[in-house]
């Protein structure tokens, strides 16, 4: 199979050692967090080599890349090792960074265990550490050998952790699939979900690896999402990706308004959607007020202009939409 | 021009002013270090953004990446900037590592200083930063927008760094282009020794980008050289680069010829050119032992065997010959 691609999979442990079998592959080396490491990789036969990481954003730190790396020098891993990214986005961003710059790249491949990496994170090469509190800084463009989805995972999450998941999803809806929009407000089984939305930010992705134009959808409700993401936990606060996404599309959703890039009726559309099946509410007048120094280090911005990507409509969208800071908190404000 | 070329100048400063009004680049950041900060960027226009860091081998480490990174952030350094490399491999080496993982990658440029990094580490978009003293175990593969060479820089030299340059001269000359060689031992000028050896080892690197075959020949001396460099390193003796690679290929030889793949004529060729134009001794004894271990570690290894890329006759070679630790050992201690 094509690098980069997904596999869907009804029972992960088969599937894998399949894999393992067809490619080849002797040296296997498992990074996952403590928590992946309790609930996840007992699916699995005995792994010999395993790195555990501290689980949470805050440690996607170069600290923890240093430590992937020294274990892997212990573990004597070398290009005919393949490491085994099993867990959330967290360790599919680090350990994909890890394994994409470890002798200047060895191969690696996700096992996604949350929804959120299922439909987002661990697909399409993105891998990123952040750098003093710096979202993604560091990081690189490197496919893994193959995204292995099997949804047997979602019984050890948290239902936060599963509403994390499921703004991504609406995401990838409002910006680029109005058939899945439709499937999240209409009670649609999880599994047919993941499976759309995953395909859907693949497909993109593919036409699109270097995130210079398409792919740059995705990123709908990341600029603010980002920045709230960073203040809460730069305030001791972290909130899951998600649901900072969440709030950030809420915002973003009433800047497109205020462009006239959506109308009231999707305005209210998005907005419901977000509301409800993240349980999330919208950013308050302090919490707009925290974030505007954060926006202005968003990565995505060019010269002074916060960059955005918008809907247009529901199911498509706009990237590169340059807003000023001031507008933006005067529209936030006055919502 | 197309990205990772090399453009020969006669006034560097003119061609680097020529190239941004072309490209239309307005904001330029300059990794060098504390030697090119004094005796190369006085060639240039004020640069207003200027990231000095320690000079050496053994600060090419995670920490000076921390430091590179935490610096691009400082002056907002973004995907509009050109990160300018002033300098030698080291300069390059971790500069561009740097500038291919600062926001998933951001555009950079080398202007090699050094002879060494004239003819081969600027060239071919190989970054690496060492980690624990592992000979860059931590890099990508990401081309330079440009390679600048002046050889104005080459006054500013010892003349232990232009012996060390001369290393990679001949090994690029024994392993791949016999023409070379051949004007290595009659007296040529530099200025042709460094354009025969860049255009050389760019038609390589432009064949296999990802050093999956052809471009390993140009590690000729560099399992050994790198050990050995390592070694002294370890010490607190540390070795230039080209010298360690120098004593490196003259153990390789010694391997090739017990191999069959070079006869004595061509042995002796090749040693005593090594010897006269780099004034390098043979490895002692003491040394043969004491790299041992450090062998082993090579990232050119897969599995027990240790990876060689030897020459075939002279101008010729050939990768991946995989020969046991106790074999060489008993080559080079007999030699």
């Amino acid at each position: 199979m094509a690098k980069g691609q997904i596999f869907y999979s009804e029972n992960v442990k088969n599937s894998f050692n399949n894999y393992c079998l067809a490619e080849g592959i002797e040296e296997v080396i498992v990074i996952c967090d403590v928590n992946t490491e309790k609930h996840c990789l007992t699916l699995f036969d005995d792994f010999r080599n395993i790195i555990v990481i501290p689980s949470g954003e805050i440690n996607k730190d170069i600290d923890t890349y240093s430590f992937i790396i020294k274990n892997l020098i212990y573990l004597k891993a070398n290009k005919s090792s393949l490491i085994v990214n099993l867990g959330g986005g967290v360790v599919s961003d680090i350990g994909g960074f890890a394994g994409s710059t470890y002798m200047r790249g060895i191969r690696f491949l996700n096992i996604p265990t949350t929804l959120l990496a299922m439909v987002d994170a661990s697909i399409g090469g993105k891998t990123g550490v952040d750098f003093l509190l710096h979202k993604n800084y560091l990081g690189t463009f490197a496919l893994p050998e193959m995204i292995l989805i099997d949804p047997v995972f979602l019984k050890t999450l948290p239902k936060e952790e599963l509403k994390s998941g499921i703004a991504e999803m609406i995401k990838t809806g409002v910006i680029a699939n109005a058939e899945l929009f439709e499937a999240l407000n209409n009670g649609t089984e999880v599994e047919k979900l993941i499976h759309l939305t995953a395909q859907t930010k693949w497909e993109i992705t593919e036409r699109d690896l270097l995130d210079k134009h398409e792919r740059q959808l995705l990123n709908f409700g990341h600029t603010i999402g980002h920045a709230f993401e960073s203040y809460r936990l730069n305030i001791d606060q972290p909130i899951r990706h998600g649901l900072a996404i969440a709030k950030g599309m809420m915002a973003e959703t009433r800047i497109a308004y205020a462009l006239n890039m959506i109308n009231e009726n999707e305005l209210n559309l998005i907005i419901n959607c977000i509301a409800k099946r993240t349980e999330q509410t919208e950013l308050s007048t302090e919490d707009i007020q925290a974030i505007a120094p954060l926006l202005k280090m968003d990565k995505k911005n060019l010269k002074e202009e916060i960059n955005f990507s918008l809907p247009l409509g529901v199911g498509s969208g706009k990237v590169k939409v340059a807003v000023d800071l001031k507008q933006i908190q005067k529209i936030l404000l006055n919502a």
